[in-house]
């Protein structure tokens, strides 16, 4: 057993290195990664050397989409054993302050997130990480789809903070990735009427693919109208922006029917954004946002070995290990063709 | 355009007449019926004289899960037109109560729900009815499926009451009609891991055939060891009881997880059960109950529509309306193997 | 029996006429009103001729904010009886449309609201209203309190909105009319930690005296910086912002705490507000909004004669029906010193 | 600085013994304890050797409610500092289970709860206990008040499992100490009609000091009767039974509104009760239960350093460490008089 790891050393610059075999502690497991997803994030700091307010500082470690399997167990591991492939949830919480006691552990302030700088990521072979945030997957799984858990899980928090029910009626603002796992967690959770925005045709294919009762192509018409035409001037029960640009995000308040309610998902770079919050009291609508997920890896990985959720079909590049500077570069030069790009670590 | 309607004269009597033809009032429509379905409760009105506290007196029509076409339009009507197809809601509620108001209409005291005496039923070809109890069904589904909105909602209701969410681990004791409803509201709601028990093993059958997970004959093993063993004594998320007898819901507390919901949507014929309520209270647990359904017509329609639920494969049994004394009879008499029978009217 | 309306005939212009006597139809009541509030929108009506989307035409009657006594019954009533006194909630809504069945009735789209254009209010002498609109106060309850019930129910509408629970700290921004009743329901709801924020001296004098625990004066120091400091950087539960200017409206993500809500209750005159959703997403907070109350009365009630809420507190001025022109005028000219004016109609 | 503890040694015997200091590991306090309180199950294991399926197994420390003073930090507190008051919250939590991670963190299957056998409990003079479960008392909270949160807070949990809300009407079954403080928490959540039923006159003259609406003594009159007198029929929004009686438990189904709700929180000896779900069923009523408390301490300091809760009205004889023998031969020898008994550590 080996370990490499793939460091940023610089802005668009990635490197392979031999590091030390981790040792799994108490309550930890070792795990052999297999596959690592790119996330939008990963590129904003690998090119940027940012991503919201935290800076890469120094050579830095990313990745935190990942799964693999168990090869070594710490002392007092009870639930998993070796052989077993584990979807990692990348963020450990303190577990004792008022966030983490009232179950909204994405709030904890004392979170560390793997490739949140200061905290290394995992584009590596091995890692020890505590039992608990490794979610046996059961046999119907690949770890490539393990991987993929922690996107669907943003999803999959947005259509919980929307409250998507059976039945709902649903526009989707953007088809990105984050877009894409809305549209498959909405489905899962039952919305039958989901209408998914973007501007790049090829995304609209993906969304109709995924399942989309429609697309409307931004560029070609105007959405708000269109939507009213579609709705009769209702508008929708729940909106999600995952486009994260002021025109979708001002566009919300026109699409939501009555009493219904808009989930913020994307992030806006620019920090003020004028909206018409007149139009949301006429309509008593409300808006909820998400940051990151809580409680989903085991909703998520039910929905999935079910059959509900084929969240495979996300995936349109996949890289070897040794390849991952191309793999950024690809994800960088192509972002209206890539919608997830994995690493295949193993 | 002539009127018959099917009463019920005596005990297990049921007698076709010519009756006058209805006329839409105001905001009403004008329905010619093609589906009644016939519900466990019309076989008590036809066969015990009484259901519950309700009982019949004198001549009485019977049947309230119906579906027609509408053929005239009262004053004011602004939603409907005639050549729609449609499902009718069968309770009418005053909308100005305590309980309407804060819409929970299901639990109005002056509700006028058909079939339900002194309110009459419906088997007859035609009724003049409010058109906002009047859902229109889309060109996929049939008047026949239009008829089974109704029994469907009983099961969506109490899975909405239940609170099933993706993921969840789900008990329905019971596979009569309403248990195999509850089955098709679960998996419509995400549960994706459902245990279905009975002790007639045609009625696992169905189960299975309609998507449980797996199903357990309650007379040739213990279902609550059974249970235990299958989830390592920790219970599932949510139990629904519809058998409605004493045995069934006895065995709910020792079902159920930590913090779970039992649901009780079967009635008992016997008033009082012994049950271990120390058993809840160690779990802390919640019982939740479902009388009739509220706001549930729109989901369900969305749900056939989009194929998420397939209704029609409760359907065990068809009959014309001229057939329909032959109808109940068969009723009475294959408790075991009608899940679900249909007048076709037209 | 003679009844008397005030009708505003231009802008700034109010003339009392001798009208019809109305009559009581069916499950309607009769009532003599004794005291009429002026609301915000009355004096927006009186004076600019329109608020929001709605524009005056013609001689209007402006007034909703009532109470009285029970004169005489229309048929059918069941639960009043002459010389019951009670307090007219001002919207009737139909009681079948998709929003009044799910229990949202404040958004019927076919509510006939005392007051909004074209239905006329109630500054006279008597009104036929339906009785189940009409709720009976306690003895300990005087008409003048229950006129001020309409009020009250914003305050209450916005604390349910923004869940407000035993024990939650809240900021309320603004403290005019609207500020000081929400300051009265989050402390009935148990709010323990209530700061309050406006620039006018006199206003948080009142909000002292109705309890809060705290004011702000946000001409002398900034709040934001205040609220920082009192909370150690972490914000406060709840925010209410009822002052409905841009500049309170964007101080909201900066006082909310970590997955705290924000409830919008003022309306701005702005339509669009430039606001940082960067901050409400790295919080997960949550807005809600407030489109008038719904199912607040019968609590209102309770709560007043409980003794939990004081709500004659909010009252600064009164006037004679005979002086409602007087009373327009004061309003008008002294915003900072009329929390509450009422008229005295008997 | 010298530590005693008084040990259980036998059934109805308690020993005073010298004890070793303990110390305060990392992110521990040591605190000086100055009231702990005494509890049913205290009495339970004391005159019983048992509670529920708990039993005591050789000298066993008993108390759990309890307060006192920070003496000392562990390595890493960052929140306390020597001198603090604090309450205790007995049950040390994992942090990491699907239930601890949910925010119900009282279903733990790993909980360590002080006095729940093999668990030490505290009638000591010194603990060291994790910074995170020591809250903090304001200045004006005494740590005999502090002791009492642990009581209230079942009370606290009961109203918020029922949801308790302003304006809501209640009944609650027992007046015993678990009785009065539900009592006082629906008070502190808004109840403004509450109905307290006990057949001990001295527990109902209790219950009218600390707030009730009215008493119903249950051997003069029949409760149920009497509650549909009082409601002409319809029930109260929420039944609290505290008294854990059969009789009581069976009264609840008759007294509950119309979708109002039930919850249970006395423990019942008896395992199995007859109960009418029919009843429940036909009134769509819902039963809650309660294991414990979640979440509480904050919102109940909060509620009492307000003044909105005056949890010492509750406490009937107080004793010092020395006698804590007497103290526990009181409260088996005097049911009906002690409602709580609290010991004075120093």
């Amino acid at each position: 057993m080996k370990n490499r790891a793939a460091y940023m050393t610089d802005l668009d610059k990635m490197e392979i290195r031999d590091i030390e075999m981790p040792k799994a502690g108490a309550k930890e497991v070792l795990v052999e990664l297999e596959y690592v997803g790119i996330c939008g994030s990963d590129v904003h700091y690998f090119h940027d050397g940012r991503c919201g307010d935290y800076k890469v500082e120094g050579d830095f470690m990313l990745g935190h989409e990942c799964a693999g399997t168990v090869v070594e167990l710490g002392e007092g591991v009870e639930n998993l054993k070796v052989g077993d492939k584990v979807a990692l949830e990348p963020g450990i919480t303190c577990g004792q302050c008022e966030f983490c006691k009232t179950g909204r552990y994405n709030l904890c302030p004392d979170v560390q997130f793997l490739a949140t700088p200061p905290v290394q990521g995992c584009y590596e072979n091995y890692i020890a990480f505590p039992e608990n945030m490794c979610f046996k997957l059961p046999e119907n799984i690949s770890t490539k789809e393990g991987a993929l858990v922690e996107p669907l899980s943003v999803g999959m928090h947005a259509a919980n903070q929307g409250d998507v029910k059976l039945g709902d009626s649903v526009v989707i603002l953007g088809a990105g990735c984050i877009g894409l796992v809305t549209l498959l967690a909405c489905k899962a959770h039952g919305a039958t009427d989901i209408t998914v925005v973007d501007v790049i045709p090829k995304r609209l294919d993906y969304a109709m693919k995924l399942g989309a009762t429609r697309v409307i192509n931004g560029k070609e018409v105007n959405a708000v109208e269109e939507m009213d035409k579609l709705t009769g001037g209702a508008g929708v029960d729940k909106v999600f922006e995952t486009a994260g640009s002021p025109v979708t995000i001002q566009q919300t308040p026109y699409m939501v029917k009555n009493g219904g309610t808009i989930v913020l998902v994307g992030i806006s770079a620019q920090e003020k954004i004028e909206y018409n919050f007149a139009k949301i009291m006429a309509k008593e609508a409300k808006i909820e946002s998400v940051f990151r997920y809580r409680n989903i890896y085991p909703q998520a990985i039910a929905a999935i070995a079910d059959g509900m959720i084929d969240v495979s079909g996300i995936v349109t590049h996949e890289f070897d290990f040794d390849d991952i500077q191309e793999a950024f570069d690809c994800a960088i030069n192509n972002k209206d063709e890539v919608v997830k790009a994995v690493i295949k670590i193993k």
